[in-house]
């Protein structure tokens, strides 16, 4: 049986691909689907996504990259079983593996410099900050309980490969910390894209790339806007979803 | 005789103000006048402009402030002459005091939590980056040569009362540099403004107040745009300015 209680699967009309997710815990939303997007990974390269939750990253990068492998680290074992189960049925065990493991003992399991890419939608909040979910998984997903920016980029930092790349999504208000945190590491911002909801609003989400040892030299891309000023998305957005798609999404921070 | 060779005294069409300014030197450009704009003193505050140049923050905020004691500090000895000259002329003497000297010998010269505001228009540019101008007295006001933002940062740390704040200006491209800075040394950035040159160009200048001892939340505030599609200043930008005094300035940099 592969569904269990509570849970449901939902198509990403990309590939065929398919992807299990628990009605009750954190599903996936677009911030996960706008990082996938603007990451990179060359042919080959070992690939890790920090927190992977319901595994979304790795299963759409396995369509978008040639990556040779790709290692979700997730530290709720529930949360990395389904993300497991969802690998399986999508055939992907030979490229994508899921360990249920805390991001702090990275580098004692894979050792320093091993990694090309880091792709990571953390916990956006401060643990001390907002309400915390009453949902215990969601708290973890939402709110830095088992992993700061921090520790995030301590991990990141020794675990990548001199010039390997690291790919954020963040909230505007915490940027000063992920740049801190990245800069303390020697992972040096090189683009960010500010995303708002549409051009008369404030970013509230941005994209980050940051790079092992680069050059101090941060470039601003181009904004990305989600929705038109009638409310519909915009064809940016249109493009990397499928439209037919787009309802599967947690809409939450957009 | 107050005018030196190459000398000019330009009408501020505020308050009657005017400035002396070198046609061969660093004439103050669009950023010195909005950042003069963004920074905020309270009544009685002591305000300290880094490497003032010609005096122009000092003299713009003595107008828009009723801050009890504006200390300019300028390293390169001609212009800090200039700048007091600027300043007598407008009978400023008892508000604005120039001082002839390096950033990074404040606290030694004024002692620790002295100031409740700091604004600076800083070098952009590394020493090692950009090809330097041949003027030496431009290539000092551009690049770091004298000073660095690590530096800046350093004594404006120590010299700032707690929850005093810095307002700074400086290109989207060092951002990391900036932010990195600040943290550094406990001062929390707090408000972001980017500039672009209109609605369609990334930004290539931002405004930043940034904290001593502040909580980590940086909030972005509305983009400011100087010119229109059609490729006239904005409302805001007039408002800022008076509009016949536009032509005054250097439009480097917009």
């Amino acid at each position: 049986m592969l569904l269990k209680d509570n849970e449901v699967i939902d198509d990403l009309q990309r590939d065929g691909l398919k992807i299990i997710q628990n009605k009750d815990a954190f599903k996936f939303g677009i911030d996960a689907v706008l990082l996938s997007d603007f990451s990179k990974a060359k042919k080959n390269d070992v690939v890790f996504d920090f927190g992977t939750g319901t595994g979304i990253i790795p299963i759409l990068l396995s369509a978008k990259t040639q990556a040779g492998k790709i290692i979700g680290i997730e530290i709720q074992s529930e949360m990395s079983e389904l993300a497991k189960r969802s690998v399986t049925y999508n055939a992907l065990d030979d490229l994508i593996q899921i360990y249920n493991m805390d991001i702090k003992n990275v580098v004692k399991q894979f050792g320093k410099a091993y990694a090309d890419v880091i792709v990571c939608n953390p916990p956006y909040f401060p643990s001390n900050g907002a309400i915390k979910n009453p949902n215990e998984s969601k708290s973890i997903s939402r709110h830095e309980i088992k992993v700061n920016i921090d520790e995030i980029c301590q991990a990141a930092g020794q675990l990548l490969k001199p010039n390997g790349n690291i790919y954020l999504i963040h909230r505007p208000y915490r940027m000063s910390d992920v740049i801190y945190a990245l800069k303390k590491n020697n992972l040096e911002p090189k683009e960010l894209r500010l995303i708002s909801p549409n051009i008369n609003k404030a970013p509230n989400l941005f994209l980050f790339r940051a790079n092992k040892g680069g050059r101090p030299e941060l470039k601003f891309l181009d904004p990305l806007y989600v929705y038109d000023l009638e409310g519909n998305y915009t064809k940016e957005i249109f493009d990397i979803y499928n439209a037919s798609q787009i309802d599967v999404f947690d809409k939450r921070g957009v």
